[in-house]
């Protein structure tokens, strides 16, 4: 999978993929990502990617220009799944969209910043808009980390163990089972005693049950669907 | 405010708070942020964080011991008014929440990684269990990055137009109008004529009408609320 970033700011969402499990994934070159600083695609002098809004008020619009020469040259080099912009009135992500997003082969993410993009490139450019939550930002970079965090970890081989990620809150609409490790008692607060016991099926029927309590308790929206 | 973050990984969540608005909040005063590496809080001869489950399955957990330490230190140091953990299975963050959170004084945020935290750090040192949507990430520091740069922003001064905040999507239930900027005409794309016609007050009725539109057309649960 390739994915390639644009951004005002490439500084700023660099560290989560330089640490962990994005930077295995990188390494591993199982994920390809291209950071894309609109600055250098500017034709202005100033090499300003924004400007005052028309009709007046507060917060900057990211121009067209720059955003157009910038996703050109990427449709030029190859052809793309999505192109994805990250705004908070976008589909809401969510565990499902994750999954099968993480099936794609190349897809390009604009981040907004200031107040956003000029409205010419959502209705030209865009194919899917994406929001990460019903929350405002500083700008589309940390959506951006976010929605490659969930796609990456989904691709095979990511997770040193498969398992490990089919078993995550969400994937059967379940929340996860609590967890617990050593020491099994700690400062008088004790592990559950069936998961000491070695007795894996009835191990396994506690951790369903549980899975289920907590998600009527917390999400009972989750099990409706 | 001061928030302190309690990871395994703070390399990982560094550049979001070295650029842009987080960074400038930071060196303003309006805002203290610390990393504490929870590495530096283990007292077993391996320096380990995390151990295996209890029961059996795939997944790291972190231990308690580092956990309660740093905590301890830190609430020694001082009141906090939340002890946060992100989770997919906490309460769903949202604007109303942000608004709320921008107003406490001293927060700490707990990262869970691998498969996330022994069930007895959640039971007994957490306040409060945050999730930043209905999706899996590797861990819980993009999370409270997310978490992070949603309450920072609204901190008075952080922003250098505080009505650039206020007018942001979710703060009125209401998605954003469209928003243009020049040139007004591109590649025969034309911005709509009333954003240039300099009559204020119709601008205004447009925007209203158009943000109305948008969340009726794509989010029409905010409506209802």
């Amino acid at each position: 999978m390739r994915i390639d970033i644009i951004t005002v700011l490439p500084e700023l969402i660099k560290s989560p993929f330089e640490a962990s499990i994005l930077k295995r994934a990188i390494e591993k070159g199982l994920v390809e990502v291209h950071f894309h600083n609109l600055r250098d695609y500017t034709t202005n002098k100033q090499k300003s990617v924004d400007d005052y809004q028309f009709g007046g008020g507060a917060g900057m619009v990211m121009n067209i220009q720059p955003i157009d020469d910038c996703i050109a040259k990427l449709k030029d080099e190859r052809d793309y799944d999505e192109i994805i912009y990250m705004t908070p009135d976008g589909e809401t992500l969510n565990q499902n969209m994750a999954n099968g997003m993480s099936l794609l082969k190349n897809i390009i993410i604009l981040c907004g910043h200031y107040k956003g993009v000029d409205q010419r490139v959502r209705d030209h450019f865009i194919t899917r808009e994406i929001s990460i939550g019903d929350y405002v930002l500083s700008g589309g970079e940390l959506g951006a980390a976010i929605l490659c965090d969930s796609i990456i970890r989904l691709i095979p081989g990511v997770l040193s163990n498969e398992t490990s990620a089919l078993t995550d809150s969400f994937q059967d609409n379940l929340l996860s089972p609590p967890i617990y490790t050593r020491p099994a008692d700690y400062k008088g607060w004790k592990v559950p005693e069936i998961l000491l016991s070695g007795n894996f099926p009835k191990i396994e029927e506690w951790r369903e049950q549980k899975a289920y309590e907590h998600t009527k308790n917390r999400r009972p929206d989750l099990l409706e669907e």
